[in-house]
């Protein structure tokens, strides 16, 4: 496991909004062996690792692994929660902002674009393997979806409520707002030719003019 | 294997796009080896799906499995080509067609918004699964890949060209509108609200925002 390897999975800027992953606030041992979890969920996928392989890439064996996490599903039902909760933290972090309506989306597209560009190795096991999630803890991460996917929606309601934003249809709206920053984790790497920061502002041109911005 | 899987795998509307699939064209054994490996690659995931587990979906022995295809990885290369080469069919027959650029990029991203909310099964299985090609296949389908960027990329081009869309950057809007059709494979699915021809719609008007198109 690589310090770049922590990095990808959770961004140190981002840190304040993740209690309890970083060193100090969660046994050494757990941490290690969530980043080689993420590891190993990204080189095999997740049906093919084994409690063995990912206690092996965190330099354990099996028997130490389970003092912190009974089963492979529970390091992924971990990774799952702690990076939705941070997404929803940051999504709402921006949306409640001071600021019209088109200042919070820029701020909000930009930091959610930029945080899936990131962490993008984390928010493709993330985002493809929910249905691997034991059924309560897919209900968590099912509910903080609802409500990223909600504080969106309230803020371009906000907008076309003041007049700033002209949208058809805001559910379908707020949709694509969500799915172009969600993707981001598909497609980007580190070879990419912008950073993470200019993808976030180039989104956020691009979505305000979906939203019919004025000014 | 039921006719609807059948009809997530490779919708009709676009069969004359995918010569060698459909009945008549291909062995039927073929055929429905195709059809079980895509379920079995649903439900399991690619890594942990076996050939036992699609020759068995397909109501076959292994044996008669390996007469059609040597192996796993080679039923994945066949949907992941022909999944590949009738996207990039439906993307150069939108593009190619007389009319605006905003006509032709309205239709574009209509059809393809559509097929990948019609074959999110397949779709979901295609776009996740790309490194688990053989060296040789996943050549071929980045190459298709590559075509279909540039093909949205040389219609906003045009668009740019003649004055009817204002965009600040060409490479990441095709990016962007790509990414929004590919993405909905991940997120649509039989309970969503809207059909595949009303969110090819609504995406449309989106893009088209995206892109600054007047008139």
């Amino acid at each position: 496991m690589t310090d770049q390897a922590a990095a990808d999975l959770w961004p140190m800027e981002h840190a304040g909004a993740l209690p309890g992953v970083h060193a100090g606030e969660r046994p050494e041992a757990a941490r290690r062996l969530l980043l080689a979890a993420v590891d190993s969920f990204a080189r095999r996928g997740y049906h093919a690792t084994t409690t063995r392989d990912i206690a092996t890439a965190a330099g354990m064996s099996p028997a130490a692994l389970y003092i912190h996490y009974p089963s492979k599903a529970a390091l992924l039902s971990e990774i799952s929660r702690t990076g939705h909760q941070a997404t929803l933290d940051l999504v709402e972090n921006a949306a409640g902002t001071a600021g019209a309506p088109a200042d919070r989306m820029r701020r909000l597209v930009e930091d959610f674009t930029c945080w899936h560009a990131r962490g993008h190795t984390v928010g493709r096991i993330v985002n493809h393997e929910l249905l691997a999630l034991p059924e309560e803890d897919f209900a968590v991460v099912a509910e903080l979806r609802r409500r990223i996917e909600e504080t969106v929606r309230r803020l371009i309601d906000d907008g076309v409520a003041d007049g700033s934003f002209d949208v058809p249809d805001v559910r379908t709206a707020a949709r694509a707002v969500t799915s172009l920053g969600i993707d981001v984790s598909r497609w980007y790497s580190e070879r990419s030719s912008e950073s993470p920061e200019e993808l976030g502002r180039r989104y956020g041109v691009l979505v305000l003019r979906m939203l019919g911005a004025t000014g």
